[in-house]
């Protein structure tokens, strides 16, 4: 398995690296039927919005080969996650793909409807890298790095291939700009150290700082600028992404910082208006790690409304919040 | 000794309660040496602005009943933490106390003071306690509890004894209006863990949550009021806190929660003139519990700026920022 790609196939399987191991040890899990794929999302083996789409659409060949209806297939995958819309975009796209033709050919349909999924994935984020480094200037004084700050991990883990929101700090690296990543450790589930694992790997110079940094990081000066993935995006903007990611919008407001959102324009919900119109994961609260006995809450997601939002690096350019609407396709 | 109090008197020694062992385990540690109350404040075996101003106090007697010089006890007290200004009013305050005093009676003159210091903080947080409580109202639709968040502990545990942020708290639970506090889990260090663990002993229903849900839980109108401790407020209002405070007082703006700051009128630095002027302290990134090789930056404090904090609740009033330099005594 290419060991920059997070998903291949593997004969009748589908073969993911588990998440859940990472940074410790580098292990892959195979999926031979919709249980292990749905359990594969569910327990976050796979995760970040493009590759959970990813993994679903293999989900749905996996569970015609085991012999089980499109619709039944459908609804236990879309049950998953509540938040990442690419997972409903993804399976909408193979409910599409696969209504109407002959049983005999499902299953084959299913298996190249999820592998195009999974190429255009790729594709749309290397794109994404090429047109977020456009906004990535060389610092004024031009003596140190660019100082960018990320939440979570929207790195290659999270796609397919490539990334979102780091895709644009590889192609910085490429093109011999130094940067410096700020990386959130992304509580409670410290995806943050998925990140700084795929800076190192990269030769990418890096911090891990608690998420309760950010706001003094940007008064001080040390952020130029702050570079997040995104769950779901609503027509007017607002973005749903990783719980802690509105907190540094709000900072990076206050200093004057550039916030940007990296992502596919599947990742674009035209149904749903305004972010208050988007369902928030709600997580088990053991995974605080807290003692027996502690009420815990547990959001995954929060939803950073657009005015705080320079723009959105997609696919096919840079889009300001108000213009996104006409990226419908 | 008192179980809730944190410092007591132990003969020629002084015992805490050892707060790194909490919430597993209630143990005392005996500091009979200077050296063992450096420590206890370095480690954060004690911790909180106001309870650190005492330990050092009882840290001068102890050193001086060693035979060591009032210079260095105060030099070597001073160089364990040095964001928390509670830490240089007390040891000031025992330098005042003792300059001049015959040889013969400093060791008996240094307990003493260092006696009254703990007795005031105690005082001071009671009167916090009545205070605060005025500027907590029932909620309007009178069906639920008031919803409070707070963040890091500043409760009894950072003091002698009743808390800063949390004696409003305790004090509504004293007068039978209903409260719900949101705990912050405070990372790097978890002292969330130890506020949820006060709230529980008291009674109070409380809900730990991870730092990066505040800015979600204040959009989504769960929040009634913010109340934080402090551990040095310059002249101005500007508030060095627990890393992360700035970030919830942002989404308290942003939302148009007040962001009430509790501590003792010792909290002040009336030598400071604005927060860009308070040292940060950085710790050890080992407090992360990243995996080995991963940099990490550990910034301890933030800074709130005044125009964010709706009032300050100290043991003489509700004092509003821009009038806290008339508290000057």
């Amino acid at each position: 398995m290419d060991p920059l790609r997070t998903i291949a196939e593997d004969g009748a399987a589908v073969l993911v690296l588990d998440q859940t191991r990472l940074p410790a040890d580098e292990a892959h899990v195979r999926l031979g039927t919709l249980a292990e794929a749905a359990h594969a999302i569910r327990s976050m083996q796979v995760r970040g919005a493009p590759l959970i789409g990813a993994t679903a659409a293999y989900g749905v060949a996996l569970a015609l080969a085991e012999g089980r209806s499109l619709e039944e297939s459908l609804a236990v995958l879309a049950a998953t996650r509540p938040t990442a819309v690419n997972l409903h975009w993804a399976l909408e796209r193979m409910r599409r793909a696969l209504s109407g033709l002959p049983e005999g050919g499902l299953t084959t349909a299913a298996w190249r409807e999820a592998r195009a999924i999974a190429a255009e994935d790729a594709a749309a984020n290397a794109a994404i890298g090429r047109h977020g480094l456009a906004l990535l200037d060389r610092p004024r004084d031009g003596r140190r790095p660019l100082q960018v700050m990320t939440h979570c991990n929207a790195g290659w883990l999270a796609t397919v291939a490539h990334g979102t929101a780091l895709a644009p700090i590889y192609a910085a690296k490429d093109s011999g700009l130094p940067v410096h990543v700020w990386v959130s450790e992304t509580r409670p589930r410290n995806q943050g150290l998925l990140t700084a694992w795929e800076l190192a790997r990269a030769g990418i110079t890096h911090t891990l700082v608690a998420d309760n940094a950010a706001g003094l990081l940007m008064m001080q000066g040390r952020v130029d600028c702050v570079i997040v993935g995104a769950d779901r995006i609503a027509a007017n903007g607002d973005t749903a992404n990783k719980v802690g990611t509105y907190l540094k919008a709000l900072a990076a407001k206050a200093h004057g910082v550039p916030f940007y959102v990296a992502a596919p324009l599947s990742t674009v919900d035209f149904d749903c208006p305004a972010g208050d119109r988007i369902p928030i994961e709600e997580r088990d609260g053991a995974e605080l790690g807290a003692p027996p006995g502690v009420p815990v809450g547990n959001p995954a997601f929060d939803v950073t409304p657009a005015a705080l939002i320079a723009a959105f690096v997609t696919e096919r350019g840079i889009i300001s919040p108000s213009h996104l609407f006409r990226a419908k396709s």
